[in-house]
């Protein structure tokens, strides 16, 4: 299974493709493609809310992936903020669904107490858990390794979903 | 020139289209189409902005306007309806530069203050002003008149800059 992890960002957005075997019960993912879609901030925010959809698509296009993650619920309270990171978000969700990718979010928090051990894990540390995991050296910038987080993190979820089910067929054939 | 006005939302998102003759100094708007596109609020917030993203992809191929006019800066203090109104108007900013449209946006107080004059106008005012301003019978929903109004604005917007050419060309050659 592919997932494609996204960071969103009115500025940067971090992504991270990732391939899961759902059959190996703790398998390590291979990483296909990660980095960052950096806009030019002297460029007028709609522009740079149209190019990033474009950037998104081509990333789409090429990987595929079947499912799509993005990073869950705004917890700031600033609105002008959550305004324009609405907008990023708007075209990501869009072009997830354009390609008839299944969309997941989950909250940083949550990700990052998987990942890192702890919901207050700084972008470093997630960064740090991941090469273990992945067995792989630096992932930079650090928006596409909290956009890899995102997509591993899934991917266990789908291992743990496919568990569940082998051992609820098991149980039905020992009830049987 | 044809001008498409937009009023997102991630519920109902109102729009209106009309043609403007930029020769006529305060000639009569033709409206050219209007109405509200109303997601199912039944359906999960990614899937409605999904489909607004579509909705509005097929109004744009339509009507192929060249302008596109869409409320402004949101002004709002709730974080959490900013983020949501954010994904609607992402989606709408996307559409229009994908058809190669220009996009412009206004604040609704300085829209209400041209048509109806009052920045604190209703929806209700600013309609009966339109129907005046364009001579025609009731423009509802009100989604979709205050989505006219932002259209109608930017043409006269479009007016007056076509006069103060003119006016600055008489002088030119005045001054020969």
């Amino acid at each position: 299974m592919r997932i494609l992890g996204i960071d969103p960002g009115s500025r940067v957005t971090g992504y991270g493709v990732i391939d899961v075997d759902l059959k190996m019960h703790q398998g390590r993912d291979t990483i296909q493609s990660y980095g960052v879609i950096e806009l030019d901030s002297k460029q007028n925010f709609h522009r740079r809310i149209f190019e990033l959809g474009q950037c998104l698509n081509q990333i789409l296009e090429k990987f595929r992936p079947q499912h799509v993650v993005i990073e869950g619920i705004f917890l700031g309270k600033n609105a002008d903020s959550a305004f324009k990171l609405g907008h990023a978000r708007g075209v990501c969700l869009y072009q997830a669904q354009l390609m008839d990718a299944q969309v997941f979010e989950y909250a940083t928090r949550v990700v990052k107490k998987a990942v890192a051990g702890t919901g207050a894990a700084t972008k470093e540390d997630v960064e740090m858990a991941l090469r273990r995991m992945l067995g792989v050296g630096p992932l930079r910038p650090l928006d596409a390794s909290d956009a890899l987080a995102m997509a591993v993190y899934h991917g266990q979820q789908m291992r743990w979903n496919v568990a569940l089910q082998q051992q609820n067929q098991r149980q039905d054939r020992g009830q049987l």
